[in-house]
């Protein structure tokens, strides 16, 4: 089994207005289906982020591949670094950390990576989970994702969630995820209003959803001495509290002073990072992210990693369709030491999808996938209208803060923000 | 495909009087085959330990694990938990560090995990290499494993290889071994004599063969001050110097003060020490072990944690066969950051083996096989007359001590000795 072509297909799909420390998300969310074709007939799939520089990358890697085993991952990291080496592709958002060269490469890796997953498993008749060692839980819990939000884009009609943008709209908009999807477990994108007001949010969700697990992510925009004072308010109410602060400096200061463990997925990025976040004692859980962390292979050494030195796994999630949610949910099934509910943008996208049957959730849980591969099926209609989409949407790559200001040109951004 | 039947054959196999800290080798070393065999005619082939306690463990989880997927590695850990939980069975060398209950299951666990992944890898056709990402290299680099030894054992005649107790007999041995296998680096096993004596056989190999890579092992023989003196004599000559003294807090403070890394087979031996050894920074090169560390699949995740944290890896041994040696030559095969040449007791088995057709050494290297599974075959004839060897020998369990005091009653095992 040979590879003989790789196609790289750029896709938009509308995203609503969700409010983060960077900005707010465009109208248009971007991704990349990627099909790797075999000599033995077989399609494997893969989805990664659709930025420009990205996709440069990805077009300049694809033709690379052809005559590649999809089992030789080893090899596949070779081709990928011939042509990624030495090239970092900064993000223009920065909601997963710092770019650099090594992460630049893992991201690339990635996106062909579970591609060859997909064929692995095609190949022998067998789920992706059978092959990282077998799932140990049949459905995959994911947690509900809140975001302070516009009713709709501006000049545009309000979209079916409407607008939260304090205590009691998140309240409402986590009663009406929790309904359709069963989450057990509550995450709050913060770093939008001052602390006191977020803080005042988790306090009404603690009173909504008692019991439910709690989280607060502020995507670092917020001061050591801030993310202490959040830290001390919220004792008791959090699960974890992700990303308070910027750097494993901050970091690490501020998990010396919190009761709850601190979650990462901006200060620990990548390999390079794990040594200074775990012997600066910086972080207590992981946000695993196959799509940066070189794919499923390397998401399984960092949870490796994670289980040697006592730290948390749990798994972060950007804008994102049913290729990655497939690929997500296998990991996390056959990953043992899954300590926390994952991530998932799932409800944002509106039933959107480009595979024919996404996976279904139930009681918070997306149920795994047993059939070979992903277990998920492209939906080449869908591919085509919403790569038409990307065509036609005018975005070429995601840009938070850009898009704030065209709509509040004085919009402050500046880090840390309290 | 699941498992029918899992057969555990121990055997033994005859062993040269090689001498080390712990006492010398028993006329005779112990061994088990695992056979694990499928509904669908397939038999994976494991080997492990051949010590009592090590065995009765093995026969009762063998049963256990009939139905079982040879995939679901996940599923045999559950398994092999549920009968090796909190049982601890030490041995009584001590040569791989303490015994903990976790090192204890992932040893059982390892027993059976290699002949699943023989099975995986004849189940769809492929080498264990291609499951385990890929081989990066087609022969993987062993090292001449040098140790002071007498002619025979007491009473035997005298064995092809000879005496070797001074610098002159070990330079002998290194190149005779050199001459037969081409090995490119050479380790020779201290905690012998005086530290001085093993010194000079460093200084005589050196000038013997210069540009070879070598390294000493005493088997924590030494105090760190006895340790760091050694360091200091031999800075230049040795490309690591492995367990020189017993413990993370001795090997941190011979570390601290060593130009060479230390390596390790005695401290860091399982996951619980991985935390303490990195944070200490005790050692800067593992010898990975599959017996000890959880199989293939621990091993990987020991080599991820080694990438991550800058450590060296490389490949200890115990006295072993053919099935241990394809296990070990397929990992190697398949990690990037194999950063040493792995250590093999092969050229002291005399050509005895359980499998047909040996791994070949070209140049001091293992050449990796392609055929399907670990890529050996058993020699039924073979194991039967290495069984008929177990159950006549006498012995049930490595005792390097007792051997050395049946012939020198006072033989003293204190440590440490210098």
């Amino acid at each position: 089994m040979r590879v003989d072509s790789v196609l790289v297909t750029p896709i938009a799909f509308p995203d609503p207005p969700l409010l983060n420390a960077a900005g707010v998300h465009q109208p248009w969310a971007l991704r990349a289906v990627v099909q790797v074709r075999t000599d033995t007939g077989l399609v494997g799939l893969g989805e990664t982020y659709g930025d420009a520089a990205h996709l440069d990358l990805l077009d300049r890697v694809a033709p690379t591949l052809v005559g590649l085993d999809p089992f030789d991952l080893n090899e596949l990291d070779r081709r990928v670094g011939a042509v990624a080496r030495g090239v970092n592709t900064p993000d223009k958002h920065g909601l997963t950390g710092g770019s650099t060269g090594e992460k630049t490469r893992a991201r690339v890796f990635a996106s062909f990576e579970v591609a060859c997953w997909d064929l692995q498993g095609r190949a022998v008749g067998r789920p992706v989970h059978a092959l990282l060692g077998g799932k140990v839980r049949d459905a995959v819990p994911y947690s509900a994702y809140l975001f302070y939000k516009w009713a709709g884009h501006p000049g545009a009609e309000p979209d079916r969630w409407g607008a939260a943008l304090d205590p009691d709209g998140i309240v409402e908009q986590a009663r009406r995820m929790i309904d359709e999807y069963g989450f057990g477990s509550i995450k709050l994108k913060g770093g939008v209003f001052p602390p006191e007001e977020e803080v005042a949010a988790i306090r009404a969700l603690h009173a909504a959803f008692p019991g439910l697990p709690l989280r607060l992510d502020p995507n670092a925009a917020w001061s050591p001495a801030t993310a202490i004072s959040v830290a001390k308010e919220t004792e008791g109410l959090l699960q974890y509290l992700e990303d308070p602060t910027a750097g494993i400096d901050g970091m690490a200061e501020v998990a010396a002073a919190a009761s709850m463990p601190l979650a990462t997925n901006m200060c620990v990025v990548s390999v390079d990072d794990l040594e200074p976040g775990v012997r600066r004692r910086a972080v207590g859980v992981i946000l695993a992210d196959h799509h940066y962390w070189g794919g499923l292979r390397g998401s399984r050494d960092l949870i490796a990693v994670c289980a040697a030195f006592g730290l948390g796994v749990s798994m972060h999630s950007n804008s994102h369709l049913g290729i990655s949610l497939a690929a997500m949910t296998h990991l996390a099934a056959a990953t043992p030491n899954l300590t926390y509910a994952c991530d998932t943008h799932t409800p944002w996208q509106g039933g959107v999808d480009v595979v024919s049957e996404p996976l279904r959730f139930v009681d918070g849980a997306a149920v795994v996938p047993d059939s070979p591969g992903l277990g998920v099926e492209l939906d080449h209609d869908a591919l085509d209208r919403l790569h038409a989409n990307y065509l036609s949407c005018g975005i070429t790559s995601r840009d938070d803060l850009g898009y704030m200001r065209t709509i509040d040109p004085g919009y402050d951004n500046r880090r840390p923000r309290w």
